[in-house]
């Protein structure tokens, strides 16, 4: 196991620079009011593709060598990871192959189409998903770039944080939702070495709260089959991301789906931007952890901003 | 009348900008691509109060002389102005009051009265409303503000115009909505004096088209109760606002209202901003109008970003 270094993420900024934007920050005095804290929200939804990912992605294709770029990338994903892959192996002009299960909702499907990447569906498995892969892989060659267990991904990852300490000074605290944990662990890479006096605060859905159990019992569990709302933090923590979470998390903090929902709607409302309800848990942890943010200075990563507009849990229950 | 200079708009700027945000610019590939050409949105939404509208009411508010402000300011309006007003006051800490007919939303009450503007109820008739309003007027001495007939709301407005061309070069275009013209005014104005080679694009719902037809007509033409779903934009032009539409608009497109709809959606999803229909209404005409803007540099005020989140135009038809 490679562990990334603060020079790995250097060298990933450097590189990806010229392919990601550089996102602005968004405040909200009644935010502010309301949590009792002051409440800087870096907005990653703003991405191209409308996520982080995009980031940690971008890291991976534009790193490889020419001979095996001319093989193109793969993963298998249904969510940000694979879009945001597709869309940096556009930029670079290189093939993208994506297993996704049939099940997967058509707009992922479709986004992964707009940006050039070649979908294998298979039956929705995890053995299935694996052979298939497998498969894909012998025939085209394709590196593989995990959504979230792989240094240059977190590296990727790490490049957000940077920008919000150069953006925001004297952050208290810096919370993201955790899921595999690929951008809480971008963000220990960086603020560890960087600014070793904010304290990272994860974020995780209760009914999901797989990172919560294991941080507490001091090894990874992983569930089954978690549900909520939050869909893009369902998936469980691995041994990169562990090694980020067990040695630079300071807390993890859980909220209620309604509490999700609740925050989404607050954001949607008083920031104006559109986020994934998996952005919103940090705002909903926040807001029900005020003693521990409050009078601080409390960073806040929305992590992607793909949402069905036709489909909001606040309209029709 | 008093028409106000480009040197009254630099004063605002130096005035406001203490109360104000400088708006960030968002840009979608995607959209560029389908427009065909380089879109540059200005964010007004992410005022604190949610609009551009809080440009001219700060302006009017820190422009009082203490005599004055003791007696605070008034106006009547069931929209943006009413609020952003109310928060001006508010940040100055003196009286706002806001004639409003009852029929207006709950939501926009609760908003001016979070900011401590004091609402005055009246019947939903124009000659209810003047009544009222000159009650309260006299009353509290306070200061008419006009949601936009007004040289220091004009010039207030002017000022996102301002920051706009210092943040990106070389607009071809610049394209906002009209209602009774404040923000196309403050452009004029600061545009024809900063940038006299970028045209100035109106854009109008057809359900509410009266500054069309004015422009075409060559004087003003009001209507008496247009019905749009951009309900920032029912108002009709005043003489201040003619003088500048007359003068420097090179061309009023309008839009139907599924375009509108259409085009907030687009918005919404692509750059993940949460605007009002009226703010959709130029992106809906640029797309109706591809050749006039193809292959140029084009910038577009989002306008405003309080929108009832339970009530979408999208869902349930």
């Amino acid at each position: 196991m490679y562990i990334p270094t603060y020079d790995d993420m250097l060298a990933a900024h450097e590189r990806i620079q010229p392919h990601i934007r550089r996102t602005p920050i968004r405040q909200s005095a009644y935010l502010n009011e309301l949590a009792g804290c002051e409440l800087f929200f870096k907005c990653e939804n703003f991405q191209e593709p409308g996520a982080f990912k995009v980031r940690g992605a971008s890291n991976a294709v534009f790193g490889l060598n020419e001979a095996q770029a001319q093989k193109g990338v793969a993963t298998h994903s249904s969510g940000n990871h694979a879009s945001c892959l597709s869309y940096a192996a556009m930029l670079r002009g290189i093939p993208c192959n994506v297993v996704m299960p049939h099940s997967a909702p058509q707009a992922k499907k479709d986004t992964v189409r707009r940006y050039g990447g070649k979908i294998t569906e298979c039956e929705p498995s995890t053995s299935a998903r694996e052979e298939t892969f497998a498969r894909v892989q012998a025939e085209t060659g394709g590196d593989f770039v995990h959504p979230y267990n792989d240094p240059r991904v977190i590296a990727g990852q790490g490049t957000c944080a940077r920008e919000f300490i150069e953006q925001v000074d004297g952050l208290d605290f810096a919370v993201a939702p955790i899921g595999g944990g690929g951008m809480i662990s971008g963000t220990c890479l960086t603020l560890s070495n960087a600014a070793p006096e904010t304290r990272i605060i994860a974020a995780e859905p209760e009914q999901a709260d797989d990172a919560y159990r294991s941080f507490k019992a001091g090894h990874i569990i992983a569930d089954d089959a978690p549900k909520t709302i939050a869909d893009g933090l369902l998936v469980p923590l691995k041994d990169l991301t562990w090694h980020f979470v067990s040695n630079h998390v300071s807390e993890i903090f859980t909220a209620s789906e309604e509490e999700i929902v609740d925050a989404m709607k607050l954001t949607w409302k008083h920031l104006r931007v559109v986020m994934e309800p998996s952005s919103a848990v940090p705002l909903a942890t926040i807001l029900k952890n005020r003693d521990h943010f409050a009078g601080k200075r409390v960073g806040v990563i929305i992590t992607g901003g793909n949402v069905d507009l036709d489909k909001l849990p606040w309209i029709n229950g």
